[in-house]
């Protein structure tokens, strides 16, 4: 297809194309003449990832050209890809990087052998002692038992997303990408309707 | 306590504990001289419910004045009172009001009973709508299967979360500010975990 068709099909504007391509996240068409590039559905869809993970996650620039770079590597196992890409969409710990994390550490403790192989150099790892220490200086604390229930639904959860994970390691790294900052918005919405619909039940009740 | 013993003990300094007094969203000391007032524990407690919105869950100072009114205005029943908050915490759909949702409507009929409140009025609705169309958009729709796995591990956490609030109506509506924006990152991070623990065990597999 010619750019112009690559802009209408994907939604993108001309000039946004042009600047992925400079920037090296979108490969150049192939050329077809000394004027004329022609575009397929890789760059389609390669327009698309590029979208979600920007417009709609709203990951920065700078972090989605990483993601997009693991995902051309495309060598490493499926478990390298999947944490290097969690690892690249996570806010990083860069101020005190090597910071205790005792709230976490109790947490992996309390949860037990499926969250075992969590680890401090996780950015996810910080992530949660953040979260923990949080809830309890806002007085909300978390105890263990509403901790292990968190765990146990949040990893039947996973289960399931990692079950359907494609076994090119490159669909992997897009497919994880989006999984991990698509279904995040739609789970805190289910969340929130969920309270909402266990309120009115109170009310009815 | 003194207002620089409210500084020390919330580490909220002295600019911006004046600065919410004035904004009135922290009631001013009990004088007790020309010069000097008397701040208590609900002053300290007021403080850390501020923070742990606008610092650590960061809610727009906008927001949070909402969230403390629907707090201080302490009547209405508890459903009022978590719905109110919720829609308060929630980005709005401002700009498309009255649009339809045909893709959070799908979703809460796949859901059935449990989710057979929700409303179009939620906020949480078209979040649902939105994080559902972009996972469409990314080429990772959401199943009807995957749906109802979601929405059952999320129903568990919620009734929970919805079991453990207090009777207070003003306590309740803190507790609702709270639990929905601090127990957010806490299961995200979750997640990343799970998922990173699911691939270290498919790697060793």
């Amino acid at each position: 297809m010619k750019i112009s068709d690559l802009v209408a099909r994907s939604g993108v504007p001309l000039a946004t194309v042009k600047f992925y391509i400079r920037e090296g996240m979108l490969a150049p068409g192939h050329p077809v003449g000394a004027r004329r590039s022609e575009y397929d559905d890789t760059h389609l869809g390669r327009l698309q990832l590029i979208r979600a993970l920007t417009a709609v996650a709203g990951v920065p620039l700078s972090r989605a050209k990483e993601v997009l770079s693991i995902i051309d590597d495309g060598n490493g196992d499926i478990y390298e890809i999947l944490s290097r890409t969690i690892q690249a969409l996570s806010p990083t710990d860069a101020e005190h990087p090597h910071e205790h994390h005792p709230h976490a550490t109790w947490a992996i403790t309390q949860l037990g052998k499926d969250y075992a192989a969590s680890d401090e150099s996780m950015a996810a790892y910080s992530q949660l002692d953040e979260s923990l220490r949080a809830a309890e200086e806002a007085g909300l604390p978390i105890g263990a038992e509403r901790l292990r229930l968190y765990g146990d639904q949040i990893m039947t959860i996973a289960r399931a997303e990692v079950g359907g994970m494609p076994a090119d390691p490159r669909e992997a790294a897009s497919y994880a990408a989006l999984g991990t900052v698509i279904a995040e918005p739609v789970l805190a919405s289910l969340r929130r309707l969920a309270h909402q619909n266990l309120a009115a039940g109170l009310d009815q009740g």
